[in-house]
């Protein structure tokens, strides 16, 4: 009796604490979604994984398009600005090479991420040709992780590092398209191995796009 | 009334050449997957699209999932083979980086193409974490990929034509990787544009795999 007593008590609480609910049903949302996709996500099962109300969903994110609009907004776009854009603009007094090829290595190989993908691109392939609110939401994402390695790699022209005759936007293009390019090999080989690979190549990559040390016309390295 | 009964000839024409019926059937399924992906492709669309009724689709592919395994290794593997493998064994005696960038330059440019995205990569990111019986139907067609354009690298070597110091297979893993990536974002921004600077891009890394012509050591072009 103690127990149930106690879980009615924190369920109050829980209902009591709209910001925590909406947490809880965003956080509980993006699992289903990551899950098993968008369309087919359940909010019966996103409700049983949470204890919250229908009501209560419907009352925070006005229907299931809009708890999908927050979870690019809030969840997916968070984890890219965590992952790529704050490294980026702490290490702006450092070698951008050096710092892009950190983040790579500092890139999940946890098998269950492996397996389940990148959630940026998981969403992407699946509404962007759907949903216009959506693709709009993923393009923003897609945009200022383009422009935030293409401004690391500018500051790297100016500062001698990178190789002048690369244009910043292709070359931010070009590692965003080999990044996820893996990624979805990965996942669909369902194997950490052929994401570490894409990683070595990835860092192998991102070192050719240093400037060259020596005077130029010796030797390119 | 003519036309009625034409109609009902047609029909009947249709039901009598079961061969047929099993294409016209797997095509308006790959169409509507295309469209929406596999959890959310409606049997009942494609059976309005086709004439055809349930027991016939029944008869042919078992079940749902039948028909998706069905798309796979016959329109999307075909689709695949076409467009890699046929070309690259076809110019087996010529430059196989010539051959490659052929091919990608040959990629389609058409918007729906482009807004609708890569089908092995729609049906890899969509299915592959949930079915195994789809991954390992799609990881056939990624692994004869990368057999295809390994070898014609290796042989690329041989030729004199080739870098001696890139490891066939992780390259063709790193065009793969590039060549998905890029119509992922092509497709997210619904922008012909986006692949077509990817082509660009691409080619250019093509181009940077072959052997220097002159002595090692002058210049590396």
């Amino acid at each position: 009796m103690l127990s149930r007593f106690g879980h009615r008590k924190r369920r109050r609480q829980r209902l009591r604490n709209p910001e925590r609910t909406r947490r809880v049903l965003l956080q509980a949302a993006f699992r289903e979604v990551y899950r098993t996709g968008f369309q087919s996500a359940g909010l019966d099962t996103i409700l049983a994984a949470t204890g919250v109300t229908k009501g209560a969903l419907y009352y925070h994110f006005g229907s299931k398009d809009g708890l999908g609009y927050a979870i690019v907004e809030e969840v997916v776009a968070n984890f890219h600005r965590d992952r790529w854009l704050v490294p980026l603009q702490r290490s702006d007094d450092k070698d951008p090479i050096d710092a892009l090829i950190r983040i790579v290595r500092a890139m999940s190989t946890r098998p269950r991420d492996i397996k389940g993908g990148c959630p940026l691109v998981n969403l992407a392939q699946e509404m962007s040709p759907l949903d216009e609110q959506f693709r709009r939401r993923l393009e923003r994402i897609f945009q200022a992780w383009q422009t935030a390695v293409a401004a690391a790699l500018r500051r790297g022209q100016s500062q001698g590092t990178v190789r002048r005759d690369l244009v910043p936007e292709e070359a931010a293009n070009f590692l965003i398209a080999m990044v996820e390019g893996y990624q979805v090999l990965a996942k669909n080989a369902q194997d950490v191995n052929v994401w570490k690979a894409g990683m070595r190549n990835i860092a192998g990559w991102l070192n050719s796009l240093r400037a060259p040390r020596r005077p130029p016309g010796v030797k390119v390295r």
